[in-house]
This record gives C-alpha cells, sequence and structure tokens, in this order.
C-alpha cells in the first residue's frame, strides 16, 4: 500500500518542518503558511495531512520526543554504560537543543492548556518508566519502589540539567553536562553504574 | 519621602497583579488593559509604572524570583535543615505552583527572546550560588570546586522535581517532591545534612 506509506512519510515530513521552526522562532510565531510554503505545498495541503494546527504542533512534539526514546534504546541495545544511554536525552548536540527548545515552548503552553499538561504528564510519567528500565538494565539494583524512585531522581537530575543549559550553553557544555549526569548516576546507583553496559 | 514608597509601593503591587495573571491565563493571555483594571486604575496609570509591558513582565518575574530568595535566606536564617531550606524553592504550597507556572511561561518565551534568556541564564547562576551558600551553611562541606559541582547538582534536581510536580500534582504531592529532595541531599551531601541545620 505505497500511498497509504506516502501518506505518513508526508506526514512526518510535514510534522518534523513544524518541529524546527518551533525551535527557531516558539509556538507563537510557528504558522501554518510557512510550515506550508517549506514544505513547497499550500495551506489547505497541510490542513489535508493535519485535521488543526493543535494536531500538527502536537505531532511535531510526540514526533520529537519518540526520536529521543528510539536514541535512548538504541544506546541501550548496544550495550553502552548508563550515563551514556540516559545522555541521550540532554541537550548535548544540535538535535538536542533543538528537542529541549521544543519541549519548554511546550511546557510554556502546558501550564495554561489542559490538554497538553494531560501530554507532558504522560510523556514525563513514561520517561520515568524509560529511566527506570534502563537502571535495571545494568543489572545493579532491582525492580521495585527504590528503582523507581532512582528513575525520578535521574530523570529530575537530567531535566534540570537541560533546562539550564539550553539557556546558559556558556557554562553548560556537553561534558559538564555529561559530568553532573555521572555524579547523578554514581551517587544515586553507585560508582559502578558508571562502567556496566546499562543493556545488551 | 512618602511620595517615593507609595510610588514603589504601588509599582509592587502592579507587578503582583501581573505575575498573578501570567500563572492563570499565560504570558500571551496576560493584557494590560487586565492588569489595569485589575489594579482599578487606567493604563495609563500602568504605563506611568511600567515604560512597557515587556518591563512590567520582567518585574513580575524579578519580584516573585526575589520572595523565593528572600524565603530560602530565612529559612537559613532560622536555622531549619537543609532538606527545608532548599524545599522553599519546590512547587509544595499554592505559591510555588504560581511560581513555577510563571517561571516555565517565561522560560517557553526565553527559547526564542534573547533578553530573557540572558535573565534566565543569570537567575539560574545566582540560584546555585544561593545554593553553595545553603550547603556551605551546613558545615559539611567546603568552599571550592566540588561543593560548587554538588551546589549545580542539587539546583538540577530541585528543578527537574518541580517541573514534574507542575504538570503532574496527581503523582507529586509536597511529600514526594521533598522525598526526592531528600534523597539528592542524602546522596551528595551525607545523610548527615538530613539533620544538621543550614545556618544560623
Amino acid at each position: 500500500m505505497p500511498k497509504i506509506v506516502d501518506h505518513e512519510a508526508r506526514r512526518q515530513d510535514v510534522a518534523e518542518i513544524a518541529a524546527r521552526l518551533i525551535a527557531s522562532v516558539g509556538l507563537e510565531g510557528t504558522k501554518v503558511r510557512d510550515i506550508a510554503r517549506m514544505a513547497g505545498c499550500s495551506t489547505s495541503v497541510v490542513s489535508h495531512y493535519f485535521a488543526s494546527k493543535h494536531e500538527l504542533l502536537l505531532s511535531a512534539y510526540r514526533q520529537r520526543m519518540e526520536r529521543i526514546v528510539t536514541r535512548i534504546d538504541f544506546a541501550e541495545l548496544e550495550g553502552q554504560p548508563l550515563s551514556q544511554v540516559l545522555s541521550a536525552a540532554l541537550p548535548i548536540d544540535e538535535l538536542g537543543h533543538e528537542n529541549w527548545r521544543i519541549w519548554l515552548a511546550f511546557w510554556g503552553l502546558a501550564t495554561t492548556d489542559e490538554f497538553f499538561r494531560l501530554e507532558q504528564r504522560q510523556r514525563s510519567r513514561e520517561a520515568v518508566d524509560l529511566f527506570q528500565r534502563a537502571i535495571l538494565a545494568t543489572g545493579i539494583m532491582e525492580e521495585g519502589e527504590h528503582s523507581y524512585l532512582v528513575a525520578q531522581a535521574l530523570l529530575s537530575a537530567a531535566s534540570g540539567i537541560a533546562t539550564q543549559a539550553v539557556y546558559d550553553p556558556e557554562r553548560w557544555p556537553p561534558e559538564r553536562q555529561i559530568k553532573l549526569l555521572e555524579l547523578h548516576i554514581a551517587a544515586h546507583v553507585g560508582e559502578a553504574a558508571l562502567f556496566a553496559p546499562a543493556g545488551g
């Protein structure tokens, strides 16, 4: 069914253009007509793929979230150490910086928009589960309340590092972010977690 | 000079009204005419106190930031343990929730507005210094690179806890936030820091 595949691929392309635009000009500045222009189509073609601007923005947000989840899963499958697995969530490269700008734009919206608050809540809960799986994969901790608490602690840490790094890249180069994340991992999971593979 | 005092007090009142409005309807929804109406004056009176909407929003932001700094300083002077001192920065009550909604609204703006990015960067650097002072006040750590790193770690943790709690108060009641913060303090500063006074 090549037509369906094309439809889905085209939808993803448009959402990706939206994501880049949000990262560069913010949510307010992101206009459907600009997205259409950058996609080389008309606004009615964009409307064909997305019922509303809201749906388009949501797709952009989710698509970037999924890219990070894929990155983390991949690093885990490769058997990389926990710090490398979890640092895939940090703004340590261009994609990471772009993602965080997008998420922070949505966080602003989610303070007053109940739909986006629930979306953010859901994604955040999923992220704790993802972090817990990565922690368990080291074999150092066991499933249960404590490793869940540690997953919450490491997600809080990573998220707090990221939100500082986005606004202060001068003081938070990638090495500093990773150093802080390693400090958290050593403190909460143990020094051994810095070397043990988190999966594989 | 009662006139100057009045002017400053009135300015603060207007900024406080703006802060509450930002927390409830977001930055986009905050209109000078609504602020004026809530302050019981005309928009030209508001313009008398603030040269621009930008200046008014900035004052609202800074005023709430300073209230938290005062809270933390006060808890330190009272000789409260580190977890209580630092938890003054968390959304564990109505004021804390309101503050975080305000900051997150500005964080969204700061991803594309260079002025607010620099403001956010500055506030974030000051917060690290504030956290470091509170850590040093326990007498457990010494001034230097390591206690600065730990201050960055605890600020990251608190900030990450707060941003999850704002969107997920269901899973992050005050007890949970404080429990996580204590886990971070115990892991980075030591169990003793949970009981030792952070100042006095």
